[in-house]
């Protein structure tokens, strides 16, 4: 794949002194567990002992998929048109928790397959209306693949230009549990039940259904090699915006906040780009999504909640994000055992 | 135990009109996992399918124990008041998370071997300094003991009073977990060496010593059968007041939010006292400390976050609290399928 990035692995440089400053906080060694990790994670991608969380923004991909007309969702095609008009409206789930935690949200239009009216907060970065069916057809031509890619690496190359530091992103896309399972499927050479989940509620009759449409496609594509072929021949217009999302914000050293179960496909096969990209990852969540766990431990990645989610639009990240920004103040915010006057552990005789 | 406590279990009048409005807003049914059984059970204990959060508060008790002379915490008794100190200087990890939450935040004296200087956030109800070392006496005197439970229930009171509708109780005492292991022993009959954890970082050596002290001190007392009793020997202040604070903050029918294992051993005792308490109270958090997996298992609970937290001070309450209120806000703010015109679920033929 002819990408031109250049992701810098995080500098080690701070990390004693940034495990140091953690440990003179007045509390027990180690007493904030996961949160502890945290804040010096962020402190290592930001190179810094007192890092900040600047403008921590959301972006949503939506794109429709050509699998969806092979029955493998539990929600008509139209639902990916109508909840962008609903995140639009401010009624979705990820709308109410972002602006409860002040994020900025912003919505791309990937590839739906609707015309969508214009809308202040509506990035129309359409490529084609919905992808191809891939029982018989690559999902994308190698171009649009390309296209996709370097639309979403410029949205998050702007965000970055307007200040921002910290980015999620998230989808919508009736059916994209699928193209999702391929891909996981493809790259970590997971058997195939175990990276296909039930999406918005398939029950087991429908569950199985779909895994034999997805052996269908795997049979009539045959084995694919490149990274830049599962992708175009799987995968659909949010998923390749996301995937160049990731590798530019980590080009640009900014803290990345990993969603759920198609984020984390995206994920693996930005990563499969670029292995460095997961020194910036901060991961959200473990959704009940049958996979994502798989794919958590395939990256060696440790999410912050572990609530049943599997919602999508990045709902994951701003329900994680008060605890990204907990670890961050609390770092830069509690006091030492020396500026409190608290005595310290009792040395062992 | 002569306590006046009258706590009506739940109405379930609304549950099923809950559960509905839930399933109405648009999202995949089910799709938020734990954050849709907190929103319902929200409703059930307001009586409300619109259930308000009001000054969501975080009381912290904070008391000494006789029983650290014998070497059982890894930092010093004077510790507790120094803490104190720093929870009033704002300098505590749970200042931090309660301010980014935008939590009330009170102390309460319970029982600091320390004397304090008045401080406006301070709340005095120090019963004694420290209670006594329960190798050799009873922790508490009957009397006292009651007196803690007793004012417990009184802040609460208080708080209800001034418009709180949601509280939490966090505890500051060094040696507590060593209180709070022998309540969890006594009342669940779960093996003494389960209930039995490293507190603020013992070591291997010191934790075998710390468990040898406490066998010692169940041999000295003998079988305790009432629950009045096993608080008092082995108890302290600060769990008393928790304990008085629990029943009463049930019998307002405020929303209650557990914090980590001493926390739990002090509802372990109103449990005891009560068992309708329970349908009041939403589990925060699973700590590292050993033993509190266990009490929540034997409650029956599902706590919300698992971050290897084990500091106290309602540290895990605060961190938690975001999420509670990300409940009520989809349960009130969310679209319904009918209000965003989106549509639903493909019903199977």
């Amino acid at each position: 794949m002819p990408l031109n990035t250049t992701i810098s692995p995080v500098s080690l440089r701070l990390k004693t002194d940034l495990q140091e400053k953690v440990d003179q906080k007045t509390k027990p060694l180690g007493s904030l567990g996961q949160l502890e990790t945290l804040a010096v994670n962020i402190g290592l991608i930001q190179d810094s002992l007192s890092p900040i969380l600047s403008k921590p923004t959301i972006l949503i991909f939506a794109g429709d998929h050509g699998i969806a007309e092979a029955g493998v969702s539990a929600y008509p095609q139209a639902v990916t048109g109508q909840m962008v008009g609903n995140f639009l409206a401010g009624g979705a789930a990820i709308n109410i928790f972002a602006s409860q935690h002040e994020l900025a949200l912003s919505i791309v239009d990937a590839g739906v397959n609707a015309d969508l009216a214009a809308h202040p907060n509506l990035i129309n970065r359409k490529i084609a209306k919905g992808t191809a069916n891939f029982l018989h057809h690559p999902a994308m031509s190698k171009d649009d693949c390309e296209s996709a890619i370097q639309a979403g690496m410029a949205l998050v190359n702007q965000q970055h230009v307007n200040g921002c530091n910290c980015i999620g992103f998230g989808e919508m896309g009736i059916a994209n549990t699928s193209s999702a399972a391929l891909l996981v499927h493809c790259l970590t050479s997971l058997p195939l039940e175990q990276c296909v989940g039930r999406g918005t509620g398939l029950d087991d009759k429908q569950l199985q259904h779909k895994l034999k449409v997805l052996q269908q496609a795997l049979d009539f594509h045959g084995h694919l090699n490149a990274v830049d072929d599962v992708l175009a021949v799987f995968g659909g217009y949010e998923i390749a915006m996301m995937v160049g999302a990731y590798l530019k914000a980590a080009e640009l050293g900014m803290v990345i906040m990993v969603d759920g179960f198609i984020a984390c496909a995206a994920l693996l096969v930005a990563h499969n780009i670029n292995r460095d990209l997961l020194d910036y990852c901060l991961f959200s969540h473990v959704s009940s999504e049958r996979g994502h766990q798989a794919v958590l431990s395939y990256l060696n990645a440790k999410p912050l909640l572990n609530l049943e989610l599997r919602l999508g639009e990045g709902s994951g990240i701003a329900l994680a994000y008060p605890l990204i920004k907990s670890a961050v103040l609390f770092l830069n915010e509690m006091a030492s055992f020396t500026e409190a006057t608290v005595d310290q552990k009792i040395t062992a005789p």
